[in-house]
């Protein structure tokens, strides 16, 4: 089954979105490409110009495109325009004139933006190939999977700008060990991909050149099981194993391996 | 003191069980073998056509000779024949044939004997030399320490048939980084065993000429201690410090250090 | 700004402390050393004859140097003399004779410097260049940045002793992998600093050479930026984001990142 032909854009479906409330006038460009072939989403930051900046804009183009799906969906994949993948939240919005309400609009929509994520019913992968900086390195921290090319690096330094990475620091405590969070957090200094995945932030470093390959290997594992049962793994946790079985996937993916035959998935939920 | 001569098995008291319950008949073989040599026992998966397949009488099996043991034990190694450590559960036993109560059967006496390891006053130690699927993979995260050669490598490919692998995931995710275990459990692909070691699945990585000598260093070590001292160790947390200094062996082996002396061990509980 | 001259010590200003209550006389020497520069204080430990250990009266001294401190102080560095960090407790101090009130005393006492750390205003960074066994191991554990050479070791070997390392086994647990923890524990075998690192027990491990290298820099990193905010990274959780960016010093760092000036910390808390 050919799932992805992400170099050959020329069939996708390309859908630019201005942002609905606070962003850009309709007609003017959108801050994030998406694009969608075989139920496998991919949502592009593009705008390298302000480094991908997690800007109020950015935000609510991000969740209408991820947080609302198609329930065929199978997979989102995260990638971003430059060489940097995201620097964070847009510091211009975070001053005294913007004022508070301003910024807990920002707080709020970053947080359920990302929040967002854990409640989907397939996997979102993020594919880094540069820097990942503060809100923009708990963006990757919050997605499933991240694959990342070893040129990526990755640093929490909000307090540089007196700004303690307090929001990132919540994903990235939950993933790295707190030796390397401490060291990441309190002097702002980057780490590098190696170092990433040595401490778990990442599921794969890769040469640039394998970036695009070691995803579709992902991609193509997602995509071949059942949905509903890459479902009950993104609820994890309960008592779902005996539940699982009986489920008419369950069943129909244990008879054909035992039969030696592809198996037929249903996606349905019982 | 000669603890261990895991390659010289000429001496060693064999038992081979036959499973009490759902077993094979008597006088057929198990489908493990069992022996102890000072005080440690060692149980061998010894089924490599069905891939140490945890069918209910394997788990049985298992049960029966790890969780059932001497109050002198020391340590349990648990080894596996043949190129798979395990391949998690029989998949012929989880159709829609043998039905639920008896999958309900199969997956109590699975939690039963990983549980159970946790209860043990001495430690299990895994020597994985292969692949370990599944509930396999379930199966030697639940060890206390687990050696692995390097041509080892662990998976949970549970989605691929159409059971998403929840059970294999608990000990899973509290042993290795999120962004690992979702990728391993989404995807299904393996890791090898050093990227098992990076993510901490596994204690220690040996090429495979090193892995009796690796083993055989750590039950030495274990045995060379006080069996009490290492009981509240297996215990942790609480309040055991002050309680663990005031026992007979906390004391021998605070003298015998100052004494530069060989320690006597009461393995008495106070 | 040079904030740092570790190499050289002739303007620094040298405290030695005698202990307080339980430790040696007035006029002889202290177990540690303390100097301060630029609002760095340093904290050695001065006793490589007794390997370091973590007797009540070095117990004491720790805690009258690092758990009272000036308020503007922004870090302090934890090194040791020779070639063992610290040795651990002194086991001389924890026989029969002592008795155990005397017991009670040594551990409360490691236990309040211990857990202090996390309620500094402040990092401890420890430099790590040797053997960290036992409440040693515990004591690098429980600071917030480790950067050790590649000649540095960790243990806890506790259980040799008849003396399971229940205590040093709580922060370690909370940073390593358990199969990692459990090795640790239970063989009382050491792990050689990059394994240290692999497992997140320390948050960089560099040659020998590089060792004040690689700790100035953190402090650097540490020291550019405004106490207030690192206090509130110290504090870590709660819903602090949002206080943070209107704090006085979270503006002057956005004002200041925006129009590329240097920031003007005012180290206020709002």
């Amino acid at each position: 089954m050919n799932i992805m032909k992400i170099n050959l854009l020329k069939n996708l479906k390309f859908h630019q979105f201005s942002s609905r409330l606070y962003g850009s006038q309709n007609g003017t460009p959108s801050l994030i490409k998406v694009y969608e072939e075989n139920l496998v989403k991919t949502v592009v930051l593009s705008s390298p110009k302000t480094r991908n900046a997690l800007s109020l804009t950015m935000l609510e183009e991000l969740k209408d495109n991820i947080l609302k799906y198609n329930s065929n969906l199978r997979c989102i994949i995260l990638k971003a325009e430059g060489s940097v993948f995201s620097s964070g939240h847009n510091l211009k919005e975070l001053t005294g004139e913007t004022g508070q309400v301003y910024h807990n609009k920002v707080f709020e929509s970053c947080a359920e933006l990302m929040i967002g994520f854990t409640k989907l019913p397939f996997p979102v992968l993020a594919q880094v190939n540069g820097v990942a900086a503060a809100a923009g390195c708990q963006l990757v921290a919050s997605c499933d999977i991240v694959i990342a090319s070893d040129k990526s690096s990755f640093m929490t330094p909000g307090a540089n700008f007196g700004i303690f990475c307090s929001t990132p620091g919540i994903p990235l405590v939950r993933n790295v060990p707190m030796k390397v969070a401490a060291d990441m957090l309190l002097t702002g200094l980057p780490i590098s991909a190696s170092e990433a995945f040595n401490a778990g932030l990442i599921s794969a470093v890769v040469p640039e050149s394998e970036l695009e390959k070691e995803t579709k290997k992902r991609i193509e594992a997602i995509c071949n099981k059942s949905r509903s049962v890459i479902a009950v793994g993104k609820e994890l946790g309960g008592q779902v194993m005996v539940k699982n079985i009986n489920m008419k996937d369950g069943q129909e993916g244990i008879r054909s391996f035992i039969e030696k035959k592809k198996p037929v998935w249903s996606h349905e939920n019982e």
